[in-house]
């Protein structure tokens, strides 16, 4: 396959393949683009027959395969079907003659083993085309199959050529969005993983909000038009600012690049210079990266840290963010000078415990709060993994001695010998109380004294509705074998979300609060969101995020708008949807989300119900529930 | 389970249960209504624990079990839910009470082995409803669980209120329109087939169109309020004339009658006499139905003529249609007589080929057909099926003698002796051209002489847009056992549609014309279809008709506009859609159907691509084709 993040060269005609592989690498490319077919055979071909007696492989229409090695077919060379071909012809012939033309040049790009074709889209009917490409990429149990990307203008040709007439009123229509050319595409073809899209780079930037929803998009390919560089004082080829700005957007997905066009500066290889550059400087300024490198919209089943113990790995990874044991040591200083006057601080022995101490990291930030704050303190520390125990002991052994208490037992069995003036813990997942962390609080409180204090006292967990093509079929596709075809589309998936794009403002959605003084605590919720819709686009489920108040003014979010720089212990959580629903600019979403319990499990369950109603997902928690035990 | 066409008493309350059956049983009633709970208990539980731990089944609500045999209970008695019952109110503390006590009525109406519960609905906000029906009707490996019935009253309330009052304007909203309201609720529930409706009939009637949309839904209970009833001249309960003709369209479908409301003439029994009159009427002027009988919405495969031997009581239900073969015949005497003028009729011997001859009806037809046009025929019955040559074989011998030579070989490979004037055929299936007519007789058309002619001459698929629940579920519990859960959704059907709505009308598709005198023949087919949408509804997939010249004027059709009377070979076909699909009064729908066909097999694909994009269905006839060996 073509490296990522490397750029191409895109050659219009290609008479001597060799000569512009040769060159393109010589400047510095990665690899070349060329139509599948040779300019020297001009195919007009009578159409004989359609079931497939003369086999049109067998007439000679390109270059042989023997002129590249296989291992740079596949990896030097996309190829572009002919422009001309037109399966949506209201002529017959015409659209017949395209179809078998396209199928050639598809077999053939496919019997090169080139990683995609190319094929450009003119307008939204298409219809016949899509049948074309959902039948090669929907065949079973075939070998391999090159992938489909789209070349699809930013900005449709028509709406470029209007734009310097006043005379001509800005149209509105799903023709002049080319966004729609591909949507219509794409879901048509089933949403298939094997279709992509070449997004062609516009002089005139559309608003920013059209192109996020772009870079939610499997943008495969970057074209930028050699006609966009300017140049600079020394002569070299610069883009403008707006699109840098772009590029680097693109940069942090790690877009491959497409440069397209005659050369207008001295040499190609000045282009692909200055688009590595501005590439270089997206990646130096993204420092988050580095810590999520490798999980970009990976899905992952969310922990179940009530039914499996976490492994070693794990709490040392967690235990590493700079942020999370800062914000729960200023939490708990806090809470101690509160609690505690100045004069009291030599008489008064504050009890903390911490529930789900882990291998501790919690008792430090406590001790560490207690000693800044010269207060005292006396620390239990309870945890139910008989793995961890084992270096809590020998921290206890080894640093702690007798400010702390280790207590093997799960906190919902614990009988404590005392009541607790602070109760610590970190239970919380990505979509805050996925981890039942209030059903294991609301056993807990009763170590509490009747003044005493949880860290955290609340957290509300958030929603976004989310356009991502790559992430519906990454859970399209995750292994479920033995199980019902709906359950990969029922479930909660934590993953770093990269290639998405949020399709309205984040919304809060259900709030706990520690202690819970309610006499009944009931611990289910039922909310119903309702989100605008500002731009036409496709849902393909739920982020959810939380954030939390561990005490007072400090607090903890992974919530886009209020994130908690450089906090890495949590990535959002996705909750997808079983067929992507179309929407258009202003409707009304409304999601409905559910947190349903019974005795032995904890689920959800979501549905939309407006503009248009889906069934109730994960119903009785058929596809993923939470295990109480 | 109930009886099907019967009629039940409705109680709105029923303290003495055994007297309220014994009586209803005495007025001529099947089954009687009545509430779950027993009105001896008013309710005010006060929410405790919504966790389970106090049990609801304990406290008594209701009557015992004991009282009636299980029997009865299975047979005789439908439970109705508490009407004060607000799943879905802003107040969190009703809403959470109306679900334990709608739950503890549920439990004790499926523990019963009732055979349905029935909830009224009272709106379009349902959600949280939907959800807990939702959850009970999807639980998996679980025992017997009552259906969901929904009461909607024909015509809302507030509608009602306002029919007569001039000063309020006519509202269009989905909130005064009650089918929504059931519409809701079912596709909240994913259409699952244990909800069905118990419509509720109005005084006033609404338009012929919405009750044919309501004639689509799965209709388990008619309820006829006793006030609709008038009295005639001998003081006996009787309904108007609309009510009349609505009540016999229910009737052919079967639907089971509920009477509801106070005894406003002197008997109850009366109202269930005066019901089943108005049945009986509308059965005895039903005379297809004696052929369909038992086939009612029940989906068949088609049939692959070209693949599999038919057997020979296929072959006999098919000879016994009282329209087709006399059709044939008057085509056939028809182009004898056009062919072969008066004073030529001795000499001139016409050479008829019938090209499946099957047990020979067409052989009869058209010994028959010259017969009574005095014309001269030699015929050849061309067969592939060995089981029908023995019958051929057998005609000859006792019958035909010389008049007829019986050929036992696929048409498609038989090397004739001579030309033929007339080439009869009946390869058509209910889609015409699905059972691959068109590729047989391309083939047979080389026995034909130039002037000759095909009898069909010409044949087109027809298409109409289909709302039916009952249909959607069928096909969506059809068994494909090992295959891809897409499957059952992605092949056509052949099924006496009895449960639905067409949703426009009927347009023509695919036209093909024998005999075939194009240079390249070419039966691949793509059309786009547009209909206009009259009426909200609910887009299930289509069904599929066709008709077929014979010759000149003589027809058969199965579309029913142009039904040919009587006949009764070809019932319609089904092609499903994946996912119900909620269309709006003034939406176009746009549909796309191929006819396919690569070396082995012919298929059809098909997908929508407005007023939104359905993914094309059946790519590269994965799901379904016809072979052509």
């Amino acid at each position: 396959m073509v490296k990522i993040t490397s750029c191409g060269l895109d050659f219009p005609t290609a008479p001597n393949l060799k000569k512009a592989l040769a060159e393109a690498v010589d400047a510095g490319y990665a690899f070349i683009c060329v139509p599948i077919a040779h300019p020297r055979y001009k195919r007009v071909i009578t159409v004989e027959d359609h079931l497939g007696k003369v086999d049109f492989q067998a007439l000679a229409f390109t270059r042989s395969d023997l002129l590249l090695s296989c291992q740079d077919w596949n990896n030097l060379v996309l190829g572009k079907t002919s422009e001309w071909i037109d399966l949506d012809s209201c002529d017959e012939k015409i659209r017949s003659h395209s179809e078998e033309v396209l199928n050639q040049e598809i077999m053939f790009a496919t019997h090169l083993g080139l990683p995609a074709a190319l094929i450009r889209l003119h307008g939204l009917e298409q219809t016949n085309l899509a049948r074309f490409v959902c039948g090669k990429v929907s065949m079973e149990n075939i070998g391999y199959q090159a992938d489909f990307w789209f070349i699809v203008p930013m900005i449709s040709p028509k709406v470029q050529a209007d734009y310097y007439r006043s005379d001509v009123p800005e149209s509105k229509s799903d023709e002049n969005d080319t966004w729609h050319w591909w949507n219509n595409m794409r879901l048509t073809c089933a949403s298939d993983r094997k279709i992509g899209l070449c997004l062609e780079l516009s002089a005139d930037l559309p608003s920013q909000d059209i192109l996020n929803r772009w870079l939610g998009e499997p943008i495969k390919n970057l074209m930028i038009p050699t006609s966009l560089f300017l140049t600079n004082r020394k002569g070299f080829p610069v883009l403008s600012h707006a699109h840098q700005a772009f590029l680097k957007l693109c940069a942090l997905q790690k877009i491959q690049l497409l440069l397209t066009g005659a050369n207008r500066h001295s040499s190609y290889k000045h282009y692909v210079q200055y688009l590595e550059h501005v590439y270089q400087l997206a990646a130096s300024g993204d420092d988050v990266s580095s810590y999520s490198k490798g999980f970009e919209d990976h899905l992952q089943i969310p922990l179940q840290p009530l039914m499996d113990n976490l492994e070693s790995n794990t709490y040392e990874v967690f235990e590493k963010d700079p942020v999370k044991y800062t914000e729960y040591r200023h939490a708990i200083y806090q809470a101690l000078v509160d609690r505690v006057p100045e004069d009291e601080a030599d008489k008064n022995v504050q009890v903390v415990m911490v529930v789900g101490a882990g291998r501790g990291p919690l008792v430090n930030a406590a001790l560490y709060a207690a000693n800044s704050a010269n207060r005292k303190i006396k620390c239990y520390a309870v945890e139910k993994n008989p793995n961890a125990i084992v270096t809590l002991y020998s921290l206890k052994a080894e640093e702690w001695g007798d400010k702390v208490e280790v207590v093997a037992c799960d906190m919902r069995l614990w009988n404590p010998p005392e009541k607790c003036d602070i109760l610590v813990s970190e239970l919380l997942g990505s979509f805050g109380d996925n981890e039942l962390s209030p059903e294991c609080l609301d056993g807990a409180q009763m170590f509490l004294k009747d003044d005493g204090i949880s860290i955290p006292c609340e957290y509300t967990s958030h929603l976004c509705p989310l356009q991502s093509h790559k992430l519906y079929n990454e859970a399209k596709h995750t292994n479920q074998e033995h199980r019902a075809h709906y359950t990969r589309f029922e479930m909660p998936y934590v993953v770093h979300q990269l290639n998405t794009f949020s399709i309205a403002p984040v919304q809060p959605l259900f709030t706990f609060v520690h202690p819970n003084k309610d006499p009944v605590k009931d611990n289910r919720r039922f909310k119903k969101l309702t989100f605008k819709i500002e731009q036409d686009s496709v849902l393909h489920g739920f982020s959810g995020y939380f954030d939390t108040v561990l005490y007072k003014d400090i607090r903890l979010s992974i919530v886009p708008k209020t994130y908690s720089t450089g906090m890495f212990s949590w990535f959002p959580i996705y909750f997808p949807i079983q067929h992507p629903i179309s929407l258009k600019k202003g409707d009304e979403l409304e999601v409905n989300f559910w947190r349903l319990i019974n005795k032995k499990i904890v689920w959800y369950e979501w549905s939309v119900s407006k503009p248009v109603i889906v069934p109730i997902h994960n119903s009785n928690g058929r596809s993923h529930n939470i295990g109480l035990f």
